[in-house]
This record gives structure tokens, sequence and C-alpha cells, in this order.
């Protein structure tokens, strides 16, 4: 780490996405200008900023292919417009599978530069004779964990569902940055997503910044929200707990740093420590 | 699972050992008759139930050999009297390294006999400049993951430390109930204890029966306490907080088998897949 960069102001941004294409990508707009307004220099959209329609097979008819589309160019434009780091919540991504996307992260430097792209790894499935998921109907799975390399260090891509999978945070590099853009269901959120962002943080000694969805829905579904940046001992530093908003803050990586030293838990790895 | 082992009366025992030994053996010998008379069916003890010196090396002198020696005896009567599995908190016991001892923790079946041995994996080591702890100056880390196989399902044992590395907890075969004696320091207890065993019991949709050492001991040391068992969906099931005690619960194995049909989050794993 450079001896100038000591801080980095994050936002983590809440949406209450629609089905309403344009309207999504307006109001996306509207909140990463008013995040850089506020000092942030890497702000995080949420998963499907884009669209939550009533019928989640639409997403796949706006999958583009992998060298770029509509949302790759917007982003791009976004990032460059304002000088930050982009994390492109999700958007969808074309896969070899007949009928399926892939639900993708994308990470845009402040010169509109794309600088990593990740699939979503784990497909959510759910059944509790209410509720009923299953992303693998129009989603194809990711097979490659994805770090960035930004000047805060490496950051560790996730979605959402990845939270519940701890081995994806452990890969190496040891990540200093964690990012998992959401659209958590409201059940399972109130149960579980503070929880598994903290445990993540903690166990990595690693900053979370986790935007997500957080309202009504078309379709009659409703998302967690809770957009929420955590440090790496576990304090939650911001959360913006329901409708649209931002979660903004500043990071301290010094801080970051003396705890590693202190608790050199990544250090003590016996099992799959491919750091060491 | 058979169709008669559908529960599972589970019994975390807090204690606030000190720097008498025959004290020490007595009070678990108590709390053990306690908790078996209570109806407990599985019954764990804290890590170094047996001594908590005001100098930690005493612990080494009294490692005994694998083969067995007071304390192996003395867990194995007491599951055999009381017709119980019993987690034998940790023991010291024996390694090649001078001057140093496994810290230990075995599984007995109501027979009286040991059914698994695990040696901590993780030592801890941690200095803020006020408090400073260097396990590895006096104990070798084990380099086995320990399962046992109990009529409720496979046990994954784990002692204290481990609970930072949620890998232990990810290798096959997944675990139905996870054990983790512990004696967390009050400061990192306060933080992370009770974030850690929730995530842990939440990520595997495991039981988490986690027994401790909860008050003030010898040589102005101060353990966290809040002996806890949680179910699979991050619920704490029941918490002794401070003090002698213990916290106990009926386990419904039930409830878990139907958590992981809805949530079938262990056959949604990607790396490391071992079950697959």
């Amino acid at each position: 780490m450079s001896q100038a960069v000591t801080h980095l102001t994050a936002a983590a941004i809440q949406m209450v996405s629609g089905g309403d294409l344009s309207a999504n990508l307006a109001t996306a707009r509207r909140l990463v200008r008013d995040a850089a307004l506020a000092g942030a220099e890497l702000v995080a959209l949420p998963e499907y900023f884009y669209l939550m329609p009533e019928d989640e097979t639409e997403r796949v008819a706006l999958a583009e292919p992998a060298g770029g589309g509509r949302f790759e160019a917007f982003l791009s434009e976004l990032a460059r417009e304002f000088g930050i780091w982009l994390l492109g919540g999700t958007i969808p991504t074309q896969s070899n599978e007949p009928g399926k996307m892939y639900n993708s992260s994308l990470l845009f430097g402040p010169d509109g530069i794309c600088r990593q792209r990740y699939h979503k790894m784990h497909l959510f499935g759910f059944d509790n004779g209410v509720e009923h998921y299953q992303e693998s109907a129009t989603m194809s799975a990711g097979d490659l964990v994805a770090s960035a390399y930004t000047p805060w260090g490496a950051l560790r891509m996730s979605v959402c569902y990845d939270l519940r999978f701890p081995e994806l945070y452990r890969q190496a590099p040891a990540p200093v940055l964690l990012t998992a853009p959401a659209a958590f269901t409201y059940a399972t959120g109130e149960k579980h997503w503070e929880l598994l962002l903290r445990a993540r943080a903690v166990e990595n000694l690693a900053f979370m910044i986790a935007p997500g969805q957080g309202g009504h829905h078309p379709g009659g579904r409703r998302t967690w929200g809770h957009s929420m940046i955590v440090d790496p001992w576990g304090d939650v530093l911001a959360c913006h707990a329901e409708g649209e908003g931002m979660a903004l803050a500043k990071l301290d990586l010094v801080y970051q740093a003396e705890l590693r030293q202190r608790l050199p838990a990544l250090q003590h790895r016996r099992l799959f420590n491919t750091d060491a």
C-alpha cells in the first residue's frame, strides 16, 4: 500500500428497482452521482439494479455479449463521468446455455475501463412452500473466483447467495475488500443478511461493501435492503435500512492493517492456505 | 437417520475453572451429573475445564499419552456412569515437540469408549499491546480434521479459535452437529463469539454446541462465557451468560432436515465440494 492510500470512501447504493428499465437506469445514474458528490471513490450498485420485473425470465432477453452492450456502456460511462470506481451491481450477460444468462458483476475504474468480471457462482434455490425460487432455471453458474486489483488492495467479488459460502472469500489472494451486491428476500434477509456480512468481514479481516435491493417490487416480491458497509472487526459503519438511498462510509485501511497485525488469523490458516 | 432418532437433548456446560485441579474435576463431575439428570444425552465440557492456572505453561506438565491417562479415564468413567455421550472439553495430551502439548478434544460414547480425538488445529496468537497470547509457545497444532459418528449424525470437532476458520467446518462429511469448547477472551468474545457461532451454524445448516469458560480466573484473566446452543437457522436455543452453569436445549433433527430441504445450500457448493 502506498503511503498516500490510507482511506477509502465507499458507497453502497440501495435501490427499489421495478419493471421499467429506463426509469431504473435513471435512478441508478442519479444515486451514483449523489454518491460521487458526497465524496465516494468506490460506488457499488445492487444486484439487478437495471430490472426487477414481475416475470424474472425477462432479464434473459436483455443478456449482452461478453464484449459489452448497453449495460456495460452505461456503467463505463458513469464511472468515467464521475471519475469513480464503480461496481455495476449485476447485469445480465450471455451464456452458452440456451435460455440462460450469467448474473454478472463488473468493476470499472475511473477511466471507464472494465477491470474485472465475475459471474455469480452459487445459484439460489429455495422452497418453503410459500416462497419459491430456482435461479438455475434461467441462469448459468459462473466457474471462476474473481479478484480485482484496486488502489486499496485486492477486492473479492461475490453476489447475494454467494454469502452463504465462506470458501469463496478464502481463496487467494486474501482480499482487503469484499463486495456483495444483493437482492436478498425479506424473510432470509431478516434472519441472515447482517450475520453473514459481519461474519465474512470478521473471518477475513476485510471490509464488506454490500448494496441491496430494499423494498416492494412487481410481482409481490419484497427485498430486505439494509445496504451495509462493515469493517474488518465486524462493526457496521453504515446501513441504509429501507427504500432508495445509500450507505456511505470512510474505510480506514490503517486500522485494518493494525487489526491484521494484532490478530494474524490470516497467517494462522491451516486448511487450503493457498497464501502460505 | 433411523425413525426413532428425531431429537437430541444437549448440554453445553460453563465453568469458571481455577488453579486447583481436584476442585475443577469435582465441579466438572457435578455439572455433568446435573446435565444428565436434566435429560441431556450429549454433554459438552468447556476448553481447559481441568485447569485455568495463573501460569499457562503448567498445563504442559499434565499432558498424558495418546493411549490415555488420568483425564481420559476421568471422562470415560463419567460418560459410562451417566450413560451419556460426553465431549471432554479439552485435555492436554503429549506431542513430540519438547515443552509442548496438544490441546485435545475427545468424544466418549455412553459405554465410556473414546470415539474420536481432535487436536486443536489453529493456535491463537493475539497482541493488542495490553493483552498478549501466543499458544504456539506451549502447544503443538493438530494436523487432522476430525469427525465423530453419533446416533444423530456426523459431528465436527473444533476448539475455540478454530471458530475463525470457516473452512474447518466445510470439510466432508458435512456435519450435522458442531462442537466448539472454548475459553474465549472477554474482549474478543464480546465482539465475535455469538457472531461466529451463529455464522458457522447457518452456513452449515448445523447445530452448534459451544461450552465456554465464563468468569474471572487466576492471573487476572477473564473469559467471555455465554455458553450457547444454536440451531441451523441461527437461532440461539439456550445461552448461559456468566459463571458456572449450563445451556440445555432439545435439538430438533427433523426441523434441521426440513431446513436443508427448503434451502439446499449444502448441495449448491461449487468450491471444494468434497461431498459431490
